[in-house]
């Protein structure tokens, strides 16, 4: 009988510390090695393998890796025929979703992405830039460029680029004409390795403590005590999606309230509660969420 | 009608970190811009202005900015007219009073103020050191020095100088004469901002969260279960002036009782507690407490 | 009458970090000074001195400090004669006991320590291994190395030297040849300093934070809203050992269910926990765990 | 008779390591201390003072300091009566003058000084300022701003801050209306000191060095062996300014020509003396050029 | 008439810093611009451009720019029409050739590249490894890599890759097959750009200076005395195929003898020189030698 | 026959870096590997061990290595019969002596080592402090300290500690009571090795170049063109002991005088050939100076 192990791939570069950071909220703790690319994970039903981004789908859909964690865009550019099993929002930091754009220098006369017709396009997104100049109809050649693309927009007609703040793009005198896709970080399996029991339920767990992590970041868990005569209005300045814990208490004028509720909605939340009489106002941190 | 906007002022330098630092826990993230000194926060109604301590009161006096954090002592060398909103003690690091002390060198003959009549004196903080001499009718030249003051200690007759640990003091050989003014944080307001029901409500909200914040940084949430027989001598052992949330356990001898305890409690009420019979205890970290 | 003073000694290098960690997990802050050795801890019944883990328990021994941090190893070394208050697993990167283990160079002809009879032997550890090497009745000579023992491995016949993941080793192509001794690290005390009731009493709460802190590291908090007929198959979900707390809640139809459990665990139970019918999981962190 | 020693001051901050790296090159050595500002120089007749740039110039004035380095914007704003040794251009990075400009916001109507009347002026440098509009009489206030000018050139009318590149100014969308002083680096002296016949004497043998270390910075020293029938082609091609040494060979039919260059003349002579046919041409770095 | 520029590329990633150095060395300062990739140099008939190494020959073939520093490795990869106007062995460190090799794991039984037919092979430099394949006529299939090739090495049949040191296959437990191109870094140039006299001779004095440069880089100039009588043996002692430059002193019976050697040489001749007889022997560092 | 290899032992530590350097001047490229302590060295006749300074002695006594550098402290220590071939004084910041002294507590009684009758000694250097303390019939315990000693000086009765400019000990707050040995570094050899001819020989040049090295570290090359009429007043302007190079020129009328000199002396010798007519001076650094 074959041993139960998940090849699981997960992404090196800008994606790497976020990822090392997200399993170990999870749950997980990574040993990165100093050299060579094969980190270690404290679960024995685990191996990791440590790709760029832009390969992953592409072993994830051989088969070579069971699941993996990539963006959206190098599903789309290797065309992977692969499950997304989850979306990813990382971090505060890297919650937006990127975009690949199409991009010219200041003081072209390119307005359109028709006014390429005929240009040279630089991008490390091949296909997808093909595909786009393709579906409207527009002839153009699309050369592969090795990264730090935004340069040789002097060097070519336009470029097809990422693009996550527009900093990058201003520091280099460029302008958006167009948006060409945006991306997202997936957690993506393996066709075949879902229908085993035994990975597919390792993923579905992963999956689930990923999620649970991420949700948990930008929550906090908010605890009151409330006269029972206040509770009702307590209970409307809550948002109304939430359904708070209420438990009673020894002294039985009062209950105790716990609610989650996201930071940015804390901040409102916790003066208002305040000035509605909530007395033993506390939040707490929260490692994991499951609604 | 005017856009719903607080013009706030944060102060760069040593308290840069800390303050921004701070408003993340408090539930506002605030992106540092690398060039420039525009920083973003996650709020719409808060637009931002980086500023040294020194100038914020003038610029919040003026009504340049609606609110700032600063310390004391600048508010005093400025004296500028504006409201103190609330008293900031950062941290543990930064939450003693800093002090801006009267120092010659050790082998000076200088024990006294008034030994410096018709001497030279080095300060940054020039309005404030005049006031000392003028009150106590001595008379002195005091001096602007643009900072490393210590080291000029030999080149005039005293400086007037800002320590916290005295380890820089030491490290140049001085000694304290007196001690000139003691400051902390602020977080200071326009009078006129004040009147705007916006700002003023805007404003008290940020002082509940700031406040809230450092509130629950020396603090722990104690959690533990206690057998109803032991109840009494428990809570005699938690510092009397705590009220603890008692709440029924399915058990029906224990109750589980929770209380918030300063950290500095915490670690003689541990072992104290678990001497006194109670089981299951834990300690957890804080966001926010609100008295 | 005596002041109330303890002499508690923390082992400087590679421990340093994680002592000053641990006792801030466990309550109190330590200020590492920049020069000298003479760290401050906010704990006037508190007078701390850094010494190298090697030396500890030889002045915990003479009574020179009253307690002190160090290694199983060096207390062997030093033959010191000392009490153990507590065995302390720091955190999860040094949770595993060190080895002091005989190694020689791949190519060597060595396979048992009987094959190192009439050589020479280089180690920091050098008692230990005399005595190693005497119970086993191989006459061998031993020389003191300090430290980077593992160059001298070509030098002499073999070393006894540290290995933690044998990463070191392999870089220097050495292989084991037998485990010397394991080690961790200990909470020492003198024997006479636990006669006076003050000292016993002090070592003991160190202890008890020490070690409260170091269950909560590796430990998160798991709250979750279980409907009184699925009780009973969630609580068989638990690890047996452990007691949940069960509370009632304002919606007699449910019970919320506090459990602590180890994050190795979580990452399992989380998962079947939601298979299960638990709503509103959350896990949180813990600053301290008392079982 | 007093002692012989000259007291010498050097700047802190950004000219700080560039000074030392200058002195360095002149052939003295210093030792910065870690901690205080009291730095050692390997010359038992100097002792070395760390002050600001700002202050030099009025210690330099008064006589507790015999010297100083600064630059000429300080000397200006501190109205200081002292001599000027020497103008020393550092290094390449720092060898053009720095420019105070008065600069407005991009979106800004002010496009003249003219167009300030009435208005406020935020600078560190308020008297050069002042005299700056007064010259033009064209009524300002001017405020003081201790550093990170930019930031404010929203909050008031103009700034007069200092650029090197311009870089700082772009990245705070901010406008140069005029350039109100330019600034180098000055050797200054105290007048009475240079009646001092070893003080004199030693403030030019400094400025000897450190000018003819500045001079060796940017040159080198080049060589060639040339036939002598060449002798004169080979001569038409150097600088016209420069008398190169001419030395006789072993072999008569040849000279040995050695000369020093700017390294920017040295880019075109090496390829064009090559093709001129001088053989065995070497260039080597210089430590101190005096022409 | 066109303005006198010349369009030169230089090489992002590792070989960027070398280059800037080897400018320095040569004669230019180039000031890398923080963000976007236009650095500046202080010759103003020169246009930088940084790009990949991968990249440079297509630029430089299509006109785009004049000249380009590149390896010979990407050169053929991308097939490039381009005229290679020098050879450029940077430094010491990277003076060796980089060699791409075949390599699979430790423990694959593949041992020639014949082993490999009908596999897959993971690279970066595609081009040249199906040639190299298809010149053994071993059909393979050949899969872009995005760099980080090693770790790939186990989920497909063999890599190609770059190695200098073997230190980062060893890392891998990788084992080369074979050699599939050596390279070394070379200064090409436009066909069209050659036949533009001020292009033309732009070109060929950078690759004078640079040749120069990294000739002057392991040598040294060795001076020293020698007595008439003396003067063959010393002569002899000196290597073969250099010509030292001699010349009289004031001293008739002496000689001054000077001697460009390579520093692998010196170590050995200053000894050999010094047992000879010869005096006042020192040796100095170059900047440039043109042989 | 033998291969020609010389075992040479190199120290770890705070020479480390300071010896790669030494050798680099020298005309040797070491590389340091990474991890393990196996560096290596351009020279295929040359095997290099890494070791601290402390035992480096005792290797090359036993003849596993032939030759090595270490301190003179560390040779007394271990009365280690070698053969000193060479005094290196490493650099300006080293070349120092450094010094082990007798140090008490600022606060202690002892004034002279006699006090110390009875006491405690805790130190790294034990045999040299014991045959100290025995030579002057003093009684005392000497206990081996693991480095950091100063912090023990509290501890035990009296220190005996390394000090280089007395920082650590006025950090500390200790004063010194006498000095026990001064030590410097040395290239040291093992008696055997020297009866090798090839051993000899490989040790001496070694020797030559470190020395030559050193002495070019200090000093300058200094060239001048002179007026005939002038020479003799410039000759007697230079160092005694100096014996310049002079050289007639194409122009009869002037001779160039080269000598080698140290920066201490040229700092005062170019404003004084200045002065003397002296024109045309320029200084350049030197590799090697062998006198």
């Amino acid at each position: 009988m074959a041993e139960k192990i998940l090849n699981l791939g997960i992404p090196t570069g800008s994606l790497q510390k976020a990822t090392v950071d997200l399993f170990e909220k999870a749950g997980f703790h990574i040993t990165e090695s100093q050299r060579g690319y094969v980190p270690e994970i404290d679960d024995d039903e685990i191996v990791l393998t440590c790709l760029r981004a832009q390969e992953m789908s592409r072993y994830v859909a051989d088969g070579v890796l069971d699941a993996g964690i990539t963006g959206y865009d190098w599903i789309l550019e290797n065309n992977s025929n692969v499950i997304e099993v989850a979306e990813l929002a990382y971090s505060k930091a890297t919650s937006k979703p990127t975009r690949w754009v199409l991009a010219v220098p200041n003081e072209s006369s390119v307005t359109t992405p028709e006014d390429l017709r005929g240009g040279i396009i630089a991008t490390e997104l091949v296909h997808v830039t093909k595909k786009y100049f393709a579906d409207r109809k527009i002839d153009v050649k699309v050369e592969f460029s090795w990264g730090a693309t935004e340069v040789k927009a002097r060097l070519v007609d336009a470029i097809v680029e990422l693009t996550e703040t527009g900093s990058s793009l201003r520091a280099n005198n460029l302008r958006i004409v167009d948006t060409v896709v945006t991306s997202t970080t997936r957690f993506i399996a393996n066709r075949q390795a879902l229908t085993n029991e035994f990975k597919r339920a390792k993923i579905e767990n992963i999956a689930i403590l990923l999620t649970a992590a991420i949700a948990a970041q930008n929550r906090v868990g908010l605890k009151m005590n409330v006269q029972r005569k206040n509770l009702d209005a307590i209970l409307k300045t809550l948002p109304a999606e939430k359904s708070p814990t209420i438990s009673s208490l020894a002294d039985s004028d009062y209950v105790a309230v716990v609610v989650i509720v996201e930071d940015k909605v804390e901040r409102m939340l916790v003066p208002a509660l305040k000035r509605a009489g909530a007395s033993g106002i506390i939040t707490y941190p929260l490692n994991k969420v499951i609604h």
